[in-house]
């Protein structure tokens, strides 16, 4: 099989589809992620080579890395060269109302991927997988779908290159026969080395990975693809969901399918410190979509992680730690123009610039950022969610 | 849990869905099958009740004790005495072309139990299940169930009652949801002790008993029932399928849904003998519905096994032992006069009547029956194999 079909546990560090953490503080090793997945580093010549193909200056995420790692990406690169199409495949597990910004991060690249290599997306919403994991009644993780939903929306998808589906209103006809053919393939004790599963746990958990995998051949979507069954697919996502794709290329040639090229993400940090992703549960950790201007001020100014020094001489003279700096982090995210940044990292670190003056730039950054998709999400109507949302083909995807 | 949960494997016998087998050379022991199943035995006051209820005489199989256990068959009835209307369920694995006289035994009783009672009834094609026990192609396993499908029409069933549903064709929606609530509630240890699934089996396999679980709720078929979701349902089935509705009966109040009823019968006996069910891979065992005339005389003269004597002088000195004779056997099944039934029991018990006169008799029943079949099957249009596979619904269903 691919790579390791360990579950990514080590004693310093346990990153799987349902938890995200380095042990006692410290932070989490991509590098070593990169080893025990199998996967490759998506390194400059990659980028570069996006940027000719696409004639697009390359994305923010893609230029620092925050997109870092990949499968095979460059076949896509390869295929679309020499004039094929591929389709992107995304998704989301609907476990809460609001997102926060590290929901965003695959969502804003994806787009960016739509746009420059101008192909179709489907985006899967895996409210099955919740109601399974988090014990939502199915009517729930469906609200909880369609709300999400309008956030990806805001996103500013292309309508006409776009499909977005919650499992229990999609799975069935062609999408069931591909469960099926990839259960086929993939056995009890397989998915208890990748998933980690035990005796204890229900057989919905143990029935969901080919839910995921499906997507990732075209088949799946006849009404989109029809008979271009060897389309290749694109999958950008956070590096934790790695597995089941993982998973998906091991089965794909022994169903006869292409296998998906994957590109991964780093996880976006939270604001106390980068020890794994953003919690959900825990508001404190992560600005959302729904903070205001005020949230946003308080919670990095109380919350984001400072790497400055300890007093102001202490911070004059030794300069801040970028390496640790949440604000820092956050704003090589966010904010686009590369100048800029260069300079707040020289000036910051030289401890010319004060945190309170990262944080207060940040600040701005984040509550332009938010206002922005606050006015994108409002502007999105239930008609438009209902067309996004329905099985329908899209004659102009490649166009 | 309700009943055992265990295999019904012991030292003597093994019954599960996929194997029923007596161990050497003994025959199936039903008396132990129902006390380690934990269902009851259906006595003949149910028996007399049914035939109160319906105002007609029972079927052949409830007066002989073909079905001969049930689960709370009793409450269907106090339901139905009360003016409560029930549905019907049974089923079947497509895994091949041509259909056997055990395969006919629970839809000439659901036939019976529809006219009887005039419920709706679903039929549910598994084949799913076949393509992923016997690794069929999804297009093989959906021709045998189209195949298959015919042969169950030709039983009779009321077209204006009857749903019959490929799973590959059907599953998706209501049903979907319905698989997830029940897969929520079964553990994987669960799973492994109903069924003996080992991890080396495919994850389609532990992903499969609630797919068989979703009929019994009447959610599951909207354009059926619509929200009448109390409904309760009734399944016929041979008693190897029990521990998939043990299973289903333990969820079903755990997600707000009545328990089924079952209604379970012996296993029709192979021509070689009873240990066990007639097996579809070796033609020698078991009367296929596409046997001609000569096919049948030839295996019922050479394998239907005879409890005869084992010479004429003997035969004629101690008689027939009718436990073992499956001439004697298959008539009680099939010829429908009680009285000549009785007739035969006596004489050939006696050693008045020969091996070789009961197979006379056996023959003329089963090439009648054959035939009758076979007429019923060519009248069966593709026409009508698509309306009763139509999602459609069933008007006056309960009239």
């Amino acid at each position: 099989m691919e790579g390791s079909h360990e579950n990514a546990e080590d004693e310093n560090q346990i990153v799987t589809p349902w938890e995200v953490a380095a042990k006692e503080g410290g932070r989490i090793d991509y590098d070593k992620l990169i080893v025990k997945f199998g996967c490759q580093k998506l390194d400059q010549s990659i980028v570069q080579r996006v940027e000719k193909l696409t004639g697009k200056p390359a994305h923010v995420f893609l230029r620092r890395g925050v997109f870092f790692a990949h499968r095979e990406f460059d076949k896509i690169l390869d295929a679309f060269e020499k004039g094929e199409n591929f389709y992107l495949y995304t998704g989301r597990g609907p476990s809460s109302e609001a997102l926060h910004l590290g929901h965003l991060v695959p969502f804003m690249f994806t787009k960016y991927l739509q746009d420059a290599f101008k192909v179709p997306l489907v985006i899967q919403l895996t409210d099955d997988e919740k109601c399974m994991w988090k014990n939502l009644t199915i009517e729930e993780s469906q609200r909880l779908a369609r709300e999400n939903a309008k956030d990806i929306i805001a996103c500013g998808f292309d309508i006409s290159r776009t499909f977005i589906f919650s499992d229990f209103d999609y799975v069935g006809g062609a999408f069931y026969k591909n469960m099926v053919r990839i259960a086929k393939c993939v056995t009890l004790n397989q998915v208890r080395a990748i998933f980690g599963f035990t005796g204890e746990d229900h057989i919905g958990k143990v029935s969901f990975p080919p839910v995921q995998a499906a997507p990732s051949f075209p088949s799946s979507f006849p009404h989109l693809f029809g008979d271009k069954n060897n389309l290749r697919c694109l999958i950008p996502c956070a590096i934790d969901q790695d597995p089941y794709f993982r998973m998906t290329r091991d089965v794909a040639p022994r169903i006869g399918c292409q296998k998906p090229s994957l590109i991964e993400s780093l996880f976006f940090p939270a604001l106390q410190g980068e020890t794994g992703k953003m919690s959900a549960s825990d508001s404190t950790t992560a600005i959302y979509v729904t903070d205001s201007a005020k949230d946003i001020k308080n919670k990095v100014n109380k919350y984001a992680f400072s790497g400055g020094g300890d007093t102001i001489e202490n911070h004059r003279k030794f300069g801040a730690n970028l390496e640790v700096d949440i604000s820092v982090k956050y704003l090589s995210f966010f904010l686009e123009d590369d100048a800029e940044l260069e300079n707040i990292k020289q000036e910051y670190g030289a401890g010319r610039m004060l945190t309170g003056e990262v944080k207060k730039l940040l600040i701005e950054v984040l509550t332009n950022m938010v206002e922005r998709h606050r006015k994108a999400r409002a502007a999105v109507t239930d008609e438009m969610v209902d067309v996004f949302m329905s099985a329908r083909p899209l004659p102009d995807m490649f166009g």
